[in-house]
């Protein structure tokens, strides 16, 4: 058991109370708020003169991450409007799209295919697998979308479990409380993730192709344990240990299980984006988001967001017996601290959006 | 009720007693058989030059109507190996594999991505929707595979669920023991069907494209009621109409059921495929089968693949309570019935390999 790791899981499926699909709101507000930026570099940067001289005509869209609808769907079509505005505007002949929506194997594609809009003027494919991996051929897609996927790592690192590593997470199931040790091996596994990302995308962007990424970061010069929703993952993991302590469950399973998600500040996530030359930083810009959506954070609210990010993973490791009993400690221990209410000392994550072109 | 059409269900999904991925191994005979010939097709006919000349160098496969492993895998890796040993004796820059596996939307999508073969040298994409429409972008597709497809009817017939049409199909399930009226209304929406099944793929597939069907057909010069196929769903009627006398469901019921499926004979199916001058037929032939696969036609075996191939339906159609009386029903009709001891009287389907070429 404690040489296990936790690996990384799809968002929970169908349309039940605690689906991701009734509970990606937090995301669907980034992803409008996105949008306007994606038009405006879509008018501006993107090169249609290939797409439209080359014998194809096809236009390929592919979403990382995907998920189940509707923010997949919304965020597809809003490229697609824009492109097709900007091929209007310069008089080009009328491209086809197709669309691929990736996400893990896990994912529940059933889910996804049977809520695919009736009326999408576009060809949809799903496409299975960790976009940690190649996942496309050769310069085949002319644009990639991804939002809210690259804080989530391939696995947790392996020294987490390890008893002997300056690493081992004895007592937490994160990053944010541990010591150096802990918060640099998430921070080197998420680099590797990121670069995994950077190289398989490289090849698989057509040339002159534009990638768009929302990615929610820790705000440069605050510690993790300042962050609200870092810090609400320790209380989860104190709930964990609550019930290790009133045996529930044994401690053992506790410190074996770490979430699978780490959160680059700003400056960081950029010096990754960097180091890959295939890509030029076309934008990398903070989302204005509205004050409402900053301050939605009743706890029914925020433990049903939560909750739909992470319930398979729990289920895998502890099993679907402390599903309930957990979920309630953990609304209780919400409503006791002040992570959501105290927004002097807790900050919010900082989601950013960031436009990718391929150089060549 | 009465005016209900019974529309096309994917095969079982899961991996249960009665799904088709244990329950497929009569097709998976079919699809081995037609192996050599599609290797020679691809060896002789394959035309390599544009994939190889062109900026992509993608080979793009298509399997329509996979429902789910492993047979869809097998056929597909056998054109991939096929393509590979062309590329090689030509000494062609070497090709990136794409594979679109298409089935319905209400397909098993989930299952098949779990079971993709781990090393696998494609990248896999799965497509939702029916056949029958568009799928895929012009000219997207350089071979199209599509086994036990076209048999199916995207819906039934309408005049079979009108009281006041000759065709009105009182009684019975099927066409197979119906007037005229019937056989020609089934036989003019398979036609439908394939006709648009041919439109959609002659917008997809490459220049110098391939596609390979394998399609069962009634033998030329036998009545529909004298195959063993047609005929044993005939007695899964009157084990519905025995269940309707007893009361178990209404009469009305088993009257606006009809199984959407037709066998057309080699001489039907030929002249439609002629019709449509974007293909021209290379190869048009009944696939030689073991006499031991022709002869696997124990009770048991038979109903289990009836049973994965129509449960859906029934259920959609009549509810989930009648299921196992139903197929206990039939189990033991069969078994009275002679449709597959007989075999002077009985005659099994034909399977045909054909191989069609885009002209363009």
């Amino acid at each position: 058991m404690a040489s296990e790791s936790v690996s990384s899981q799809a968002m929970m499926g169908g349309d039940g109370q605690y689906s991701y699909a009734r509970n990606s709101e937090f995301q669907s507000h980034g992803v409008e708020t996105a949008k306007a930026i994606i038009n405006r570099v879509i008018s501006d940067k993107l090169d249609l003169n290939r797409v439209a001289s080359s014998s194809s005509k096809v236009f390929s869209i592919a979403d990382l991450g995907c998920s189940v609808g509707p923010n997949t769907f919304n965020a597809v079509q809003n490229i697609i409007d824009s492109v097709k505005l900007k091929c209007q505007s310069y008089g080009h002949d009328k491209l086809e799209f197709q669309v691929f929506f990736n996400d893990l194997v896990s994912n529940d594609f059933n889910a996804l295919y049977k809520s695919l809009p009736s009326d999408r003027q576009y060809y949809a494919a799903g496409v299975p697998g960790s976009f940690h991996n190649r996942l496309f051929p050769k310069a085949s897609i002319n644009f990639f979308h991804c939002s809210y996927g690259l804080q989530w790592l391939s696995s947790t690192p392996k020294e987490l479990n390890d008893q002997n590593s300056p690493a081992y997470n004895k007592g937490r199931i994160y990053y944010s409380r541990g010591p150096n040790e802990v918060v640099e091996a998430y921070s080197a596994e998420s680099a590797k993730g990121i670069e995994s990302f950077l190289l398989a995308r490289a090849q698989e962007l057509a040339s002159g192709g534009l990638m768009a990424l929302i990615v929610p970061c820790l705000p440069d010069g605050i510690s993790p344990g300042e962050c609200s929703v870092l810090a609400s993952a320790d209380l989860l993991g104190d709930c964990l240990m609550d019930m290790a302590k009133m045996g529930l469950l044994s401690e053992a399973q506790v410190d074996s299980f770490n979430l699978p998600s780490y959160f680059p500040t700003p400056q960081e996530l950029k010096a990754l984006l960097k180091r890959n030359a295939s890509f030029s930083i076309e934008k990398f810009e903070p989302l204005a988001l509205s004050a409402q959506r900053q301050l939605a954070t009743n706890t029914p609210t925020v433990v049903s967001h939560l909750r739909a990010n992470l319930e398979i993973l729990v289920k895998e490791h502890f099993g679907n017996g402390i599903i309930e009993d957990l979920f309630d400690r953990f609304s209780k221990k919400i409503d006791e601290s002040s992570v959501y209410s105290q927004t002097s000392v807790y900050k919010p994550l900082v989601e950013n959006v960031i436009i990718l072109k391929h150089n060549t």
